[in-house]
């Protein structure tokens, strides 16, 4: 009963081998391994984009920090909603790679409107040199509130960027799970969806840690390899990623995996729905039901890990994440608990 | 007969099975893994520094940079070797993080010497708030030479250092090849010699990806933390990074893959003087032979892989490598070759 | 009737008198001027802060900018109002010197509240190395919606600041017009009230170019000078600076044009509000009043300069700002036009 | 006898006039004055470069760090002289904020080579994403060594930047005294010559405070600008920067002022040698005679001021440096106090 968070998981058992299997004899550093070569072939077949560049790190905040620098000035704002990760979870990282400023966009249940947004951009980059131009778009999708975003829904987003002549990028964390949720591909979801650089998560859905940066134009693409050296992310022993990407991506295994956390995530949501739990929306393996008073206590004495969440008065909030190693009776022992 | 890079290597088999063990089961993200308590614990001890604080990050580059960030003021001089790795191999990583200007020590062999370090003292610092002040020193031990400092060498010149109000940092990414080749303990070598911030190496020497950062001093080991989030280099499944270093540092395992790389590096240079090849001063596992023209095809028929190295007029030069895996069939194989 | 901003004004006669006479023969450069020891005896004097620090620049800008970096680390929050001059006239200054992140913090007519901000204070820092830690607080007076803060509202807002341990910086870009409206010491204004650091304003109110930065604790004034010198902020002929200020605050001059303008600035308010036009709170030189469509053209084919201001449907806004050289006959005159 | 600096100096009359005739009235902020639109006009009639656009700010090193960020990326090497401006006495301005490195080059007299020049620029930028990039030529006009280069010597060395693919800098803090000493035109000295960027000093040579920016090649203007906001460096009151480049441009006063100072250096030089100190190469108004001990006594008793500079054993040696309001008598009054 382990809902912490989807990275208190291991590896998959098929990124191990990989990475066991990747162990033998010598191989060249630096990204110059053959697994790299394939994993491109791999990324640009998948996602049907066969200019597109794709460039490993080790972390999500790494992925982030460096897709906004690239493609965002210093005297830029990255429009993001008031929770996504980068404004709350990356200890400025990304305003320290970027010198950019976030500005944050409200919205219910983590997702912004076009309405917001419209807004958000319109206030900014209209007093000439004295504030911060329109620099970025920064999406997340499965978002921070647990909900997705439709291929339709990011490109009603990305049509408003688009119209102030700024880019794009998607933070793909939970890519996979939005996939799954959404029955997308993964070019709908992205570039044809008007995505111009993704972080695409593999850390958080079985991997050890690795995250691709894919740029589907691939003009800034040794900008990045700078930015990422620069910021001391560039792998000696880079086969070491390249093996868990190629795994993940290989016979659809990132959305197996994803595939099973989102379903113990909505088992559970039903399950505590039916309970009478509130759940609000939650479409993936991440959810943040409210409930009485009392039953924090019931299911941590009964072993369950989760984060208490901040919850309105005389109510008591979690944040439940299910992974791709969690299992039906893992769920059901935990809504028998509650 | 691979020689190109000590991180041309796999991962030690030791090393690998606990990467593997490390996989069973939830685990505590960010840090918090059980295993990193014993990770503190084991440095504490081997390091005979009870009061120690260790972090760990994935690439050289980032524990050299955010080691020197946490101790040198954007306004400071970083006083390290003309050819440190900081200063050309990290594509302005430390200043990045720092903000810090490189000061460059001249010296044979890698190594700077107290008087060369005297006079870089002497000349910085001294025009008030004009130019940089002094801000911090950076030895690297092997060096970029292959050659190594004694503990008594660092002693002396942090001493320099110290006289002048500023911190010593020693970059060991090949800290436990240092220790073998000079015989000294972890201690002589880093806190008792005036070091106060070590790059501890793991990855050259038989680690997937992993360097940790000791500070003998622990009152910047929060500022480090979040130096660390800020760079993006805290890792969710850090388990697997505890767990390299774990068994990294346990029995000894550290010193014997060292011991093996230094033991084929010196056969190798043994070899090539013994066929008159001029091999400059080389302590360790790392040597940069100087030889007659033609040899680098001779040798590269026969299979060998190595850097060419910028060479006199009418010589050949190479840089060569011994890792924890060189067998000394490889080194024979070489010199027969050559 | 020019009221788009009280830079729009020249330089005060006894300020440029000053400059001339400044200009008589040879001086040391950087700061060592004879003029600036006075500056330091003058502050110390007017604050009654015998320990104070007072640096000199030139533009606004770089006098919060080097205040939040001087008191702010790179993972820190500085809170300042939605609409605070930092947030959103400096195009990311304020980051690219200190590297933290401003948290917005709402309330009505420019002012945040104890409520707002005790929120913002609660809302940050809590998430441990995930997230940005409280760094600052940075408080304007007059706000940018021409309120002022009583030394009172000060005194509440940096209790909260205190309270978490962070210091309080006070943007006093317009602090001469805030004493005068409020009848506040300097000193009440100002450390008496919690500040730390102050930008003291001059340009706006009758000097070319200057203001200072004052170190209630002059414990980070040689940083304070060392990023001066760093940002490209330190005058070599600093004598010109040294003489606006100290002609500034010499027999009052600086409350003497700051009363002038405040006295403009209530005419025109209470002239607008006897002819219905709607004024929201303005307590010394700067409104924004609303008024019937149509206005606006009548006003400038009079030959009144203003900036207009995004208005509610169906009405006009405008910003005016009285300066120290606006006349009761140009108040009179725009009032006679509209 | 003030022979320190030539920023010890104030400002000349026409300069100072001009500022007193620019505070008339109101004028538009932030660069919109009309004074402005003539200086423009101004230089580019005298760098006879219709397309050049100027930016102004009030400090040279704000000129030279915005000038370098503006052309040269984070990860680039800044080819420098190593006793530049910008190497020596900004404090890491330049890095601040560009994030490049700067790589010193020798040579003697304060001039690189076209050999130590192409040795660097070979030397750097060779290891692909490991070490910085080329970035950027930098040279200075007078050099710190009071030597000068001719437009063919300043054409050689930038035609090996452009090789390379470069822009190239001029650091033109003593312009107009290159101008005087070579006989050259503005625009032999720059653009004709490979410039793409210029720092055109004033404060040196009888301004109070103020030096252009010249982009020859117009493209990066919009990004200049935002970077000059961002650095605080934006005046408010901009008509008094205008004004002292207008009045400075204005029927050669800048080449008169600089004939001034280059004739007392020269006579100071002249004088020096006369009476058997050692002058090394001087071509403008700064030398550094090298004379016997007790030299400085004599001197500074008689009431002379200037730097004393580092000396070779047995020897003293000293800064002279002549400004436009140095007089005859003033140098033959030091002439005879030695």
């Amino acid at each position: 009963m382990r809902f912490a968070s989807d990275n208190t998981s291991g590896a998959a058992p098929e990124i191990m081998a990989a990475i066991v299997k990747a162990n033998e004899g010598y191989e060249r550093s630096y990204g110059g391994d053959a697994a790299m070569a394939r994993v491109t072939d791999l990324v640009r077949d998948i996602f049907e984009a066969p200019q597109a560049v794709v460039h490993l790190v080790a972390t999500g905040t790494a992925a982030n920090a460096l897709a906004i620098a690239t493609h965002c000035p210093p005297w830029g704002a990255v429009f993001c909603h008031t929770h996504a990760h980068i404004a709350e979870d990356e200890c400025n990282a990304p305003e320290f790679y970027s010198g950019a400023k976030l500005v944050l966009v409200p919205g219910e249940h983590g997702r912004m409107t076009p309405a917001s947004l419209s807004q958000a951009l319109a206030a900014t980059g209209e007093s000439g040199v004295h504030g911060v131009q329109r620099g970025m778009l920064s999406l997340t999708n499965v978002t921070e509130a647990g909900t997705v975003y439709t291929p339709a829904e990011i490109a009603a987003l990305t049509a408003l960027a688009r119209a102030k002549g700024i880019p794009c990028h998607l933070d793909g964390a939970r890519l996979a799970n939005a996939l799954v949720a959404t029955g997308a591909t993964p070019a709908e979801m992205t570039w044809k969806a008007g995505i111009d650089v993704l972080s695409l998560g593999g850390t958080k859905n079985g991997c050890l840690g690795v995250e691709g940066v894919v740029l589907f134009n691939p003009e800034k693409a040794w900008e990045f390899e700078l930015r990422r050296k620069r910021g001391g992310h560039l792998f000696s022993k880079h086969r070491f990623l390249s093996a868990q990407i190629e795994a993940y991506l290989t016979e659809g295994l990132w959305l197996r995996l994803a595939a099973q956390a989102n379903a113990m995530g909505q088992r559970l949501a039903q399950g505590l729905r039916d309970r009478q739990a509130h759940v609000p929306p939650a479409d993936a393996n991440m959810l943040f039901p409210e409930w009485a008073p009392g039953t924090h206590e019931r299911l941590e004495a009964a072993g369950a890990v989760y984060y208490r969440w901040t919850a309105p008065q005389g109510r008591e909030k979690a944040r439940l994440v299910a992974s791709w190693c969690t299992t039906e009776a893992e769920v059901d022992r935990f809504l028998a608990a509650f």
